[in-house]
C-alpha cells in the first residue's frame, strides 16, 4: 500500500513526525514523502536527526522554503499547499492509495494568498464534491453535519433533505451497522419543551434508515458519549462542531484522526496542528499517535476496498 | 453532620438507593429521610431487604402514597414534592445542615399539579434567588451559565453584565483558584470568522477577574476538556448545558453528582434519574457512586464551612 504524505508546514512539527514516523509506518506500508529531499535534510540537521536511507520521496513542484521553526510565513504556507496539492495528485493517478496531510498553518496559507480555510475546504472544491468530516478513532468515530460555522447559525442548518443525504453518505462510507444519531438540544429537546429540531432529525432518520435499525436517535446529546452508550455506538453523527468533539477529545484526544469521507480519493490526516510552540526543541516530546493510526485507518482501508474487489 | 435526604419518586430507585447506601453514609454522616416509616417499609418489602435498625425517618406533611414499581402517577409526583419541600424546611430551620434530593420524575409533578420543571426551578422560586447548577466530581466541575433552553436561544443569552455576575458568584460559591471559560463558537470563534460572542465572554472574564489570574478564556471548547487541559483546570464555566456536559459524562458519568450554588441552603443531588426501568427489579444493579458523591461532597463543605465559623 502506498501512502502518499504531505509535509504540512516546514515550521512546525511535520517533518519531524515525518522523520520519526518513519520506520514503524515502513512496517505496514509505503510512505512516500511529498517534499524536496533538501528541506527535509535541513529539518533533520534542525532536529539532531539523521534522514532514513530509504525515506522515499517526490518534491512538490515548487522550490524548496527555508525551514524557520515556529515562524508563520508566506514561503512556508505556499510550500505546504504544494506538498500536499502533489498529494491529492499522485492520489488521482493512482500513483498512491492514500493520502495522509500532516497539519498546515491557516494563517500561512493566508499570507500565501490560498483562499481555502484548510485541507477539507480545499478538497471540497477541487472534486466539487461535499466532504464529510469525521474524526476519531477505532473506539468512537464522529461524522460532522455542520462543522466551522458560528453556534448561532447551526439551528436552522438542521434541514431534513441535507441531513436525510448527509447520513445515506455517512453509513454508506463508513459500512457502520449501527450509527446514533445525536439531538440538537439538551435532553433531545424533551418533548418540545426546549426545542424543536429534533422532529426534523427523527423524520431525517425514519428516511434514511427505512427501517432497517441502522440509524439511532435523535440521543440525548449530554449522554450520549456514557460507557453504556459507547458500547452499543462506534459510529455517531453530530449535529455541530463541538457536540461531537469535546466528547470525543476528552476521551481519546492522543489517538484521534481526520478523515475525510465522500471524496475520490482516500484522505486522512492527524486530529491536532502545527505546534509551532513546539517545533524542533529539543526539550519536547511529540507524540506520534495520531499520526500512526492515521496511516494505519489508510492502510485498514485500501486493504478492504482492494479485498472487495478482488 | 445532618443531612436531609429526599426519598425522591417512591416508584423510582429512590427508595432502594436510601436503603441500600444508608451503611455508608452512617460512617460520615447522620442522614434523616423525608419519608413516612410504613412507605420505606413497603419499599424494603418489595425490594426484600430490612429497613435498617437506625434509619431515622422524618415524615412529609402529606399522607403516605401507595408504592406502584415503575409507574409515573400524581400521588407519587406530589409525594416526591413533600419531601423535598420538607427537606428544604429542615435546612431553613437549621435542623439539617445540607439536603441531598434522589431524583423526582417531571411528569409525575406535573400530574400533580407542580409547577416546576425540577429541583433546581423549585429553589430559585422559593428563594427569589439565581441558583447556580453545577455538576461533576471532585475531578472535574462543570458550572452551567444556561440550562434548560433550545440551542437556538443559548447565543444570545451571551450577555455581559449577566455573565459577570454569574462568573463572580460561581468563584464566591466554589472558592476555586483557577476557572477555565468556554467560548461559544468552534475553535472559541477563530478571531471572529467562526462567530463573534467571544468577545462578549473575553469582556466579562476580564472584568470579573480584574487581573487576579482566577479565570481564563475563552478556551476552544472541543479542547477544553482534553488531559492536558483537565490537568489546569478542576472547575470550569460552559456556555450552554451539552457543552459542559457531554464531556463530563463521558468522563465521569457514574460518579458525578449535582450542586446548587449561590442558595441559602446546601444542596446536592444525584446526577440520575428514577431509572423506573429497573426499579425494585432483583435482576438490576443500582449504583450508589452519585449519591455516595454527594453526599460525601455536603459533609466537606459542612465541615469546611463549619471550621471557618470556628
Amino acid at each position: 500500500m502506498k501512502l502518499a504524505v504531505s509535509i504540512g508546514d516546514p515550521n512546525g512539527i511535520g517533518p519531524a513526525i515525518a522523520l520519526l514516523g518513519h520506520e514503524k509506518l515502513r512496517a505496514f506500508c509505503r510512505p512516500l514523502y511529498l517534499v524536496h529531499p533538501k528541506l527535509i535534510q535541513h529539518a533533520a540537521d534542525l532536529l539532531g536527526i539523521k534522514v532514513p536511507d530509504d525515506f522515499d520521496t517526490h518534491a512538490p513542484s515548487c522550490a524548496p522554503c527555508p525551514v524557520t521553526p515556529g515562524q508563520i510565513s508566506a514561503e512556508a504556507g505556499a510550500y505546504s499547499f504544494a506538498s500536499f496539492t502533489q498529494g491529492v495528485r499522485l492520489c488521482q493517478e493512482g500513483l498512491a492509495d492514500a493520502l495522509l496531510t500532516l497539519p498546515i498553518h491557516k494563517t500561512a496559507w493566508q499570507k500565501a494568498g490560498i483562499g481555502y480555510k484548510g485541507h477539507t475546504d480545499a478538497l471540497r472544491d477541487f472534486f466539487k464534491q461535499e466532504a464529510i468530516m469525521m474524526l476519531g478513532c477505532e473506539k468512537l468515530f464522529v461524522g460532522l453535519f455542520t462543522e466551522h460555522i458560528p453556534l448561532r447559525h447551526v439551528p436552522k442548518a438542521v434541514e431534513k433533505e441535507r441531513l436525510v443525504d448527509f447520513l445515506k453518505r455517512f453509513e454508506e462510507e463508513t459500512k457502520a451497522r449501527k450509527i446514533g444519531v445525536l439531538g440538537l438540544n439538551p435532553h433531545a429537546g424533551d418533548g418540545g419543551v426546549l426545542g424543536s429540531e429534533e422532529r426534523i432529525i427523527e423524520a431525517a432518520i425514519a428516511e434514511a434508515d427505512g427501517g432497517r435499525g441502522v440509524f439511532e436517535g435523535p440521543l440525548v446529546p449530554d449522554v450520549a458519549f456514557t460507557p453504556a452508550m459507547r458500547k452499543r455506538f462506534t459510529y455517531y453523527v453530530a449535529m455541530y462542531h463541538d457536540q461531537g468533539l469535546a466528547p470525543l477529545k476528552a476521551l481519546y484526544f492522543d489517538e484521534s484522526i481526520n478523515v475525510s469521507l465522500n471524496l475520490p480519493i482516500l484522505r486522512v490526516s492527524v486530529d491536532h496542528g502545527t505546534a509551532f510552540d513546539i517545533a524542533y526543541r529539543a526539550d519536547q516530546t511529540i507524540s506520534l499517535q495520531s499520526y500512526l493510526q492515521a496511516a494505519r485507518y489508510a492502510a485498514e482501508k485500501v486493504s478492504a476496498k482492494s479485498g472487495a474487489r478482488r
